[in-house]
């Protein structure tokens, strides 16, 4: 496995790549990765000639310091994982160290306004605009023709989404399925943290999901209209029981991230979100609903 | 003069030149062009192969609406201007209409902290964010090599450098000396909007600026320090009769643009910066105490 510790090299190799005709195609992570991160790799190996991964544990998106402290770090494990996939395009790992990537005090942070703000936003305070700003240098650092974000962090990728839009970045945004574990937990870093117990808990936010996709189905199959106060319910229903720290259970409109009580439909989808805390670990999840692809992987992956 | 107003014209025109070798460099501005524009795009063509002339009157870094509205546009005689300087390099002005840079209402903001509070930052609320945020967009949609900034809107060239620096856009800021008009008033878009009687106070702001060289110059001869305080005062006092609204005067070190008591150097460089109104138009103009090259140039421009 390639890797590349700085950011003058790291430019040097994708120039070299694109001199040679190559797309770049560029996985954003933290490290610590799973099933759901190598998804991601294999899906940007389908669409680039060259993947640039990059493992770094941004500190400015960490509202926590006993959360940055705790996050787990595993570059060689990280590599190994990546090697084991034996994909045909070159894979690279771009792991800066701190002092790489924030060399003084950064003054210049990238916010996108209420985007960021609501949901995981109003719980970690600060958060959004770590990642809008790191991502933001990260796309000029690597310059790549696309990027992949994950679905699981759903509010992530609308800030993404938007930022690219709103400053003119040259990269397309593509979107990767959340993946899951057997019980239907979404696959994270942070499942790692959790014991046996804490994992039956944590296995709720998922159920949550599937009863408001079923409470959808139900309503579309009785011809009602799919209300988010209807679907919110059967979610909130499925965690009013479990040892699990509600943090929210919203429906939001799945471009503004704003909470909606519009009717949710094909051409005005609505994003399921809840977040919870198992054994003080932080976890999140959601579903789209209105897209019949996300519905349909939720349950196929739920039971 | 090629002109071009869509930002898919403009990277097109921008891949090609690169294709065919070219370096690139970038003079954004507000358009109304002056000889310190002209300056600016001098400079550029020396250094680099194609030179792209931005002219964009940005809303969202206006804090007045009079100001927004009252702002010079003449694209025409802009061109006409830049086809005057007879440039061996190819000079394409990218004039975007509104809509064009934002067909949406952004969401996205580009800040660069303590730089842009103080001086114009304090007096005009959201100014430094507009700029910082516009310039980022610019930046990615020119993609060029090499972009100038005028010393005059020396707060501003900081910001930029700043962020440039914090989020590694991989381009070169370089600084253009300020032009000045025979009476030593700094060359600006605003300077049209004066009467002859405004005309006699405003240039009352660079020779305050001079007293201040003149009073770094007098405590060298006399083996003393450079104090902020002192240079500042010597300034003011030109001021203190003029009919002129005074904004600031004020002392800052020349990298963190914060107040400084430090005695001034060559290592440790502070400029004075001046703002204030006459006849409803606000003008700004600085030095650099510790900058030879510019203490030179302000004392040959003014008398």
């Amino acid at each position: 496995m390639e890797r590349i510790t700085t950011i003058a090299a790291l430019r040097d190799r994708v120039a070299a790549a694109r001199a040679a005709g190559a797309t770049i195609g560029f996985v954003p992570t933290m490290g610590a990765l799973h099933d759901g991160h190598l998804a991601l790799v294999r899906l940007a190996a389908t669409l680039s000639e060259v993947v640039v991964v990059s493992v770094f544990v941004n500190p400015s998106q960490f509202d926590r310091p006993d959360d940055l402290a705790a996050y787990p770090r595993d570059l060689d494990g990280d590599e190994t994982a990546l090697a084991s996939l034996g994909l045909r395009v070159p894979v690279v790992v771009f792991a800066p160290s701190v002092e790489e990537m924030y060399p003084r005090a950064p003054l210049t942070t990238v916010s996108v306004a209420t985007l960021g703000e609501h949901l995981c936003g109003a719980s970690r305070p600060g958060h959004f605009e770590g990642v809008a700003t790191v991502v933001t240098k990260l796309l000029s650092i690597v310059a790549p023709d696309l990027a992949v974000f994950g679905r699981k962090d759903r509010q992530q990728l609308q800030v993404v989404r938007r930022l690219v839009a709103d400053l003119e970045l040259p990269v397309e945004i593509v979107a990767g399925p959340t993946q899951r574990e057997d019980d239907g937990l979404a696959r994270s870093s942070r499942n790692r943290r959790l014991d046996a117990e804490d994992r039956i808990a944590a296995a709720a936010l998922s159920r949550a999901l599937r009863a408001s996709v079923l409470a959808a189905e139900r309503a579309r199959d009785e011809g009602r209209e799919v209300l988010p106060r209807e679907v919110r319910a059967a979610a909130a229903a499925v965690l009013a029981d479990v040892p699990l720290v509600v943090d929210y259970v919203e429906v939001v409109d799945a471009a503004t991230m704003q909470p909606t009580s519009a009717p949710v439909s094909e051409t005005t989808p609505a994003v399921v979100a809840v977040a919870g805390e198992v054994g003080g670990v932080r976890l999140i999840d959601n579903v789209e609903l209105g897209d019949p692809e996300d519905e349909a992987r939720l349950l196929s992956a739920t039971s």
